[in-house]
């Protein structure tokens, strides 16, 4: 075992220069735990590449050697995916120095940037190009592409633009055995057999580490108009982002849900937020983005509205006149994330349901837990027009929120069990890692189950790439 | 041989009644010849399951048997990738008779078809609903749905929309050895591990064979308008195209270029065609769309097209100021196929370029062909905003023209040499099927066909599904 970690050191610092190759612990603990502080390894070393060839002779070693491997971008990950287990015996493999973007081609409307780039500096290089990338998301300053783009990441454009996946033309990658897969292609159309970089997109580094990647960019916006709707229930809110959809198309880019308790808990935690439509149980934050110029956008929300207003889909409504005040709506949702953090553990879940069926959800998943666990509080907010709920629960009010997270595993099993029965899926944006990986056994079919086996087996045979996550 | 036959013959009779297996020749004849003429193939008979346990049933017969199995949809494929082999060994597996839309959910914006539901219908379904299903083609009215997601099927939208695979949510799948996936998911975000549908759509069939679909529907279209306009060389119907993008935004849904001879042909071959901008070497076909009530668009693509004539990108420009206008412009595209086949065999190509590289392919590639080929003629066009040219070879004028594809060998290899080496796609839009299997192992590298290999090994071991086809 020492002479064997002696050979990895050697080559590794071969490979990439002892001084990317971090082994004192202080050095290497930023990369052994994960954001959120739940999940906690070690490794043998953290090793940093500079390039794609770099990056296939560590793997290549690793290989060799049976030494597995955790790929790793930002390190914002909320299920432990790039997190190593408490064994020891992998490297990290940080993504971090591959930070070039390498192109912008306005003709083409792509950028191919490398996988360490951070998400916000490839939103900065489109929009210097007057185009957009839409992926948007709360990490956005640290996260990477190469982690956005192993997560199928989310976020708050997903309506309009859909998921990481689908901003995708083209991927380098390294596969298990150290090989290199070009498929960087800039192209809209191309049916020349498999399309094989769906394979490795929302695969968490466990079948190949994504270096490099082409991304679409679309459009840059001209017009964008933010507000916020009170509605009575859950049900007006589905209806009031179908009447929107009918009335402004697809220009409603995002569409948020937010529980009253999540924005007083916002409020609470963030002082100085407004509170724009007071008194209501439920609320909608609209936005909408027209890339038209001249657009008669902000006219056309306001009939929306008015008309939802009259129909008592909505029962308050007001729309941001200034960039300014679209910022301090966007800000009463961003801010529920923390606020939450700073008021004690919550049991949270990251789930999606086709939207028709949110309304009974939320009905019935709210009389099961009441009834289970009295007094439990529900901060429900998420990604409406996605289907994408942040269903999370607190304990009673006044009590130990620490101890009723003793209740996880109970409620868990309700909610979960709930969504499977409206064909939701239990994780709609964070994907698996190692925190979701037992209840995913549980609600894939063992067919599903057995065939992504197949296909991590065919890819990577002798489990070196991110053992332990996923599957 | 005989033995097993009629083992064969009586257990898929009792799967799907003696009604749904065809064996007589001219009953089978239709289903085994390709809808261009060029590839015939024999079949032991021809299977219509009604249901998906059929289906099942089906292919666990053949692969208990070993007899392999051609799925076909509506049978309008361009390469042949539904029509079997000469062999005779293979059954063709018709889905045609699976064709109820099982579901429309207008909430969640998504439609839940059967494979044989032929496009139009799917198209016609959602407009009931109020909404759209923006994947359009020439064949829609006899093409099926799982034909359209078994080859992955692009068409006029994909500027705005994306390819099938796009438009896609969740799918059902008969696995070779006959067990039922059941992936209907009508979610927009679900991050359970790897996204298995993606393997089965666009394998034409070689992986599995596709039972339904759960659709992406958007929003309709309130406003429309299309236009003409004369461009003096490609170079500035790219231009003219990143123009139209920044003023217009994403309401540019297509794009299409005809070079003046392709225009020629088809108003030759389709008597009444008007000539709406007569005398100039390129054309390009421009459709905008808005979903927005009372939307400006009409003003704003006039604007566009008057600056573009101001700086010369266009030399000519005309809008439609009627439907009936729209569609003759769209007709000017559309005969082009048909106006070709009537002139005499083509020497075809269906490539994908990145965009900004297209002018200096068409340059070079003229160039290389005439001093190979004098005299040779372009029969130009395509979905320019995808990056898709049908690049299409006559011979000279007055030549017999049948003669002239004895050349369709060095003719392609000049094409897709220079195609390759501007980082484009031999197949971008028609697939693979058996007409391109050895183009694509000269093109794609050893590493991808390695990967392409083993994704098959692992889904198909035995080699059953649609075999000599794709790979």
């Amino acid at each position: 075992m020492t002479d064997n970690r002696a050979t990895l050191r050697a080559r590794l610092d071969a490979a990439v220069g002892s001084a990317q190759v971090l082994t004192a612990e202080s050095d290497v603990l930023p990369y052994v735990t994960d954001w959120r502080g739940r999940f906690h390894g070690r490794a043998l070393a953290v090793v940093r590449p500079g390039s794609t060839d770099e990056v296939a002779d560590v793997v290549r070693i690793c290989a060799e050697l049976r030494v597995p491997i955790v790929a790793q971008g930002g390190n914002t990950g909320q299920c432990g995916g790039a997190t190593p287990d408490a064994e020891g015996n992998a490297i990290v493999l940080s993504l971090a120095r591959m930070n070039r973007v390498r192109a912008v081609d306005p003709d083409n409307a792509t950028l191919t940037a490398e996988a360490g780039v951070p998400l916000a500096a490839v939103q900065q290089a489109a929009a210097d190009s007057g185009l957009l990338f839409p992926l948007s998301l709360a990490a956005e300053g640290s996260c990477t592409i190469g982690g956005n783009l192993s997560t199928n990441a989310g976020g708050t454009a997903v309506l309009r633009f859909g998921n990481a996946r689908e901003l995708v033309l083209g991927i380098e990658v390294v596969l298990a055995d150290g090989r290199i897969w070009n498929g960087l292609r800039g192209l809209r159309k191309d049916n020349t057999g498999y399309d094989l970089k769906q394979l490795f997109i929302g695969a968490e580094g466990t079948l190949g580490i994504v270096t490099a990647a082409v991304l679409k960019l679309y459009p840059a916006p001209r017009a964008r108009v933010t507000a916020l709707a009170a509605v009575p229930d859950v049900a007006s809110s589905v209806r009031l982002l179908r009447d929107l959809r009918a009335a402004l198309g697809d220009r409603v880019t995002g569409f948020e849900l937010m529980s009253a308790l999540s924005m007083a808990i916002a409020r609470k935690h963030h002082p100085g937020s407004p509170d724009p439509c007071p008194g209501h149980p439920w609320y909608a934050l609209i936005q909408a983005d027209d890339t038209l110029v001249d657009s008669p956008l902000p006219a056309q929300v306001e009939l929306a509205l008015g008309a939802a207003l009259e129909s008592g889909v909505a029962l308050d409504a007001t729309i941001a006149q200034s960039v300014e005040q679209a910022h301090t709506l966007w800000a009463l949702r961003e801010n529920i994330a923390e606020a939450q953090r700073r008021e004690g553990p919550n049991i949270k879940h990251d789930i999606s349901l086709p939207v028709s069926a949110i309304p009974r959800f939320v009905d019935e998943a709210r009389d099961a837990l009441s009834a289970a666990l009295p007094g439990i509080r529900f901060v429900t907010f998420g990604h409406l027009g996605d289907g994408n709920l942040h269903y999370n629960l607190a304990g009673p009010e006044g009590t130990d929120q620490g101890a009723f997270m003793a209740n996880a595993r109970q409620a868990n099993r309700i909610v979960h069990d709930l969504v499977a029965a409206h064909g939701g899926s239990i994780s709609a944006e964070h994907g698996i890692g190692q925190l979701k990986r037992e209840e995913l056994t549980r609600y894939k079919s063992a067919t599903e189950m057995d065939l992504m086996r197949k296909v991590k087996a065919a890819l990577d045979p002798a489990g070196v790439l991110n053992p332990g996550k996923v599957l």
